[in-house]
């Protein structure tokens, strides 16, 4: 199934998307998923963040591939930092270079876990039941202020504009097994699948839900794959004009225009 | 003016302290402090977290005393972590040593700045129109996490029970010359004054407005002094049975047990 949140002119809904039709739900999909006896056209309506995540838990280092090209050690435990939630975006919004650090920005593929239900001390066996979907996520950062201008990574990936997820979330779904691809301009700048991960989904959620309660609503984004911008001799960073599109198979396309 | 959340035996409602008193609001006082008729003991109420942030912005090494005893050079910018909101607690809750980091949890005193209109971009001197008041926070750190075992401060600092905040929210208060007290077990560990921030409070709101917007009910804690117990010879750590207090100076005590 694939829930998305949506506006019309003059609301904003929960529907469930069936094929080129949505069917709005009584309420948020995190609530229950009772669908209305609507239903209208998929393009009368706008896409946004599919959720509005109260937390945003970001792994670092979790693909062999990105740990190698940033000269990092594979972590012995999954490396956590946090974006703030005013930095999420929906599908088609734009990505803004910021004026404080605009020009070292750069695009990372991953894998979004959507949690259902408030997760606390799950084992990994049962990490998967605690989850509503999946979605695409851009964990766009400025490396400059990432890297050389701060101590800690929360400030260059908190950037209002630097969350984009979508376009819905996808409740069938294999996390285990799942292609992870970044296309700047169309150009694949990442090819990956999460059978690479250092850490999986289940032992993500486990391992989270050991340090804190993981509330309905939660977005972990699971890391990225190898390929991204500022490991590239000569370096590549998103510019005015620039197109990035996400893609998870299985889940969709997630297309951002950068300004 | 003093604000509270409280709870009776069936409802979450909040306040404004008058004496040992409480005139209950008609609804949260960030989207307006109209009181209502009623009043009623503070005795007879539980006093809460004051605010559930929607983020917490969390500045590192604020305190020339604190960068000193940490070995760590003054930052030229303010250093922002995150914490995750699911650590908020109230006045008299507990703190909870993690099972997965028990031995190394550590106390810091710091003057929380609660958001009270959506800030982006705001200068300096505009900055303090944008705060609703300030209480007291404690920034519970697991060492061992956030130190040794992580390449990032944010999970040493997420766990559950990590955010002590309150009693109340004080709107009638100068933050650039305030008192910052911790006391573990009624001996003061940390005496300090926020006239010794390397980043004042109306620096850190602009700062940080340049980067994100704010939210209101945004917490921003603004670093803790010397006197941690890391860095003490021999360190100090928190136990079960402690008791540790923040005092802000015109702002007040908040003081949790450690279990």
């Amino acid at each position: 199934m694939r829930y998305v949140r949506y506006s019309t002119s003059d609301s904003v809904g929960y529907g469930r998307l069936d094929g080129d039709a949505v069917i709005p739900l009584a309420t948020d999909f995190l609530v229950s998923t009772e669908e209305t006896s609507d239903r209208f056209p998929l393009e009368e309506v706008e896409l946004l963040a599919p959720v509005l995540p109260p937390n945003i838990l970001a792994i670092g280092l979790n693909y062999r591939a990105h740990a190698k090209e940033t000269n990092a050690e594979y972590p012995k435990a999954p490396v956590l930092f946090i974006k703030a939630n005013t930095s999420v975006i929906g599908p088609g919004e734009r990505i803004v270079l910021p004026k404080l650090a605009p020009d070292e920005v750069d695009y990372e593929a991953e894998l979004a876990v959507v949690i259902g239900k408030a997760a606390r001390n799950v084992s990994p066996e049962d990490a998967l039941d605690y989850v509503f979907g999946y979605t695409c996520a851009n964990d766009v950062s400025a490396r400059d202020a990432q890297l050389r201008i701060d101590k800690q990574w929360a400030r260059g990936k908190s950037f209002d504009t630097f969350c984009p997820l979508g376009p819905w979330i996808e409740t069938d779904f294999d996390p285990a097994n799942a292609t992870v691809i970044c296309r700047l301009n169309g150009k694949v700048m990442q090819d990956s699948n999460t059978s690479d991960l250092i850490f999986s989904a289940p032992e993500l959620i486990s391992y989270l839900s050991h340090c804190m309660t993981i509330l309905p609503g939660t977005v972990i984004i699971t890391g990225t794959p190898g390929g991204v911008g500022f490991t590239r001799k000569p370096p590549v960073f998103l510019r005015p004009g620039d197109t990035v599109e996400i893609e998870i198979g299985g889940v969709g396309v997630l297309t951002n225009p950068v300004v």
